[in-house]
């Protein structure tokens, strides 16, 4: 790709219908990730749109946020964070609960990962409601970081997760809608 | 870094005493991964180890394999696969189960995410035991890929991981010893 050409990532995208169960169309970005150049692309994409907020630190979150998230801070030369799963992080954490559909979902960080105004990147591949997202950034706030914004590989539009994410710079580089193929 | 000077990983990596359990001395590699030198220097190390095999794709481990496969991918300017914890993935795939201490663990791979006599490298954060790197190479095998070998950051040397993996290309940049602080 040269430079400033735009990049059909869509065409790497497949949609498996009914995952993870009935009426879901699901967007499996691992074809994307399988192609070096689309790979290549959406990291300096996501890259670009937040370079000049200069942050100190590039967080994903686990599991697939784990796949771009340290590609992102490769391209700044700054560190990567992980917001993980309860149970796996292994010093002292901070926990956030969220709700989800049914029942309800912990994620936490390291209480030492980030120091009280340190700016950090949020990186996930998918914003669908937004729950984990919004629980990503009152854990980043709780030990005193700021949220410089938040990257997608895909937005799913019809869900609304950003209007959870307010006042943020939420950045996505692919849009689906309900009725999509 | 300059090239060609060694950089002390150890002293980027944190040791956690009893996690998960009471005995364990857990090796936190998130104090390297936030160090964005020693990061770099990493992937470069185990990216130039493997270079000459001139592999088609990089393969992570879920989850931690996950944050230093692409790395070396794109440092390799090629493709990367995920082999995931069962249930993840939503297209066909083949699973292989694997023994633990107690009960079995099964991982599994995209069906069509690796044709024949392609070349991958396999990577995750630690060899421990060895049985997800095992596995990892059976569901590389059993779709017709070719294991160009194995890279990981930690090595506990005194698991003897390495035996279950005979035959291949085993790099580890930074080996612990049973009675190591």
């Amino acid at each position: 790709m040269r430079a400033g050409v735009k990049m059909d990532l869509k065409s790497t995208i497949r949609a498996i219908p009914d995952f993870p169960k009935k009426g879901i169309m699901f967007r499996d970005i691992t074809t994307l990730l399988k192609n070096p150049d689309a790979l290549k692309y959406s990291v300096k994409e996501l890259a670009d749109h937040f370079r000049a907020k200069d942050v100190d630190f590039v967080i994903g979150i686990e599991s697939r946020g784990f796949i771009i998230a340290p590609l992102i801070a490769a391209d700044y030369h700054c560190g990567f964070i992980p917001i993980r799963k309860v149970g796996k992080l292994p010093a002292k954490t901070i926990k956030h609960e969220y709700e989800l559909e049914y029942g309800t979902d912990t994620i936490e960080i390291h209480f030492d990962a980030i120091r009280k105004g340190e700016k950090v990147l949020i990186v996930d591949d998918l914003l669908a409601t937004g729950g984990t997202a919004e629980a990503a950034i009152k854990l980043v706030e709780k030990i005193g970081g700021e949220v410089a914004g938040l990257a997608f590989i895909v937005e799913l539009d019809f869900l609304n997760g950003r209007e959870k994410l307010g006042g943020h710079d939420v950045f996505s580089l692919v849009h689906y809608g309900s009725g999509d193929a």
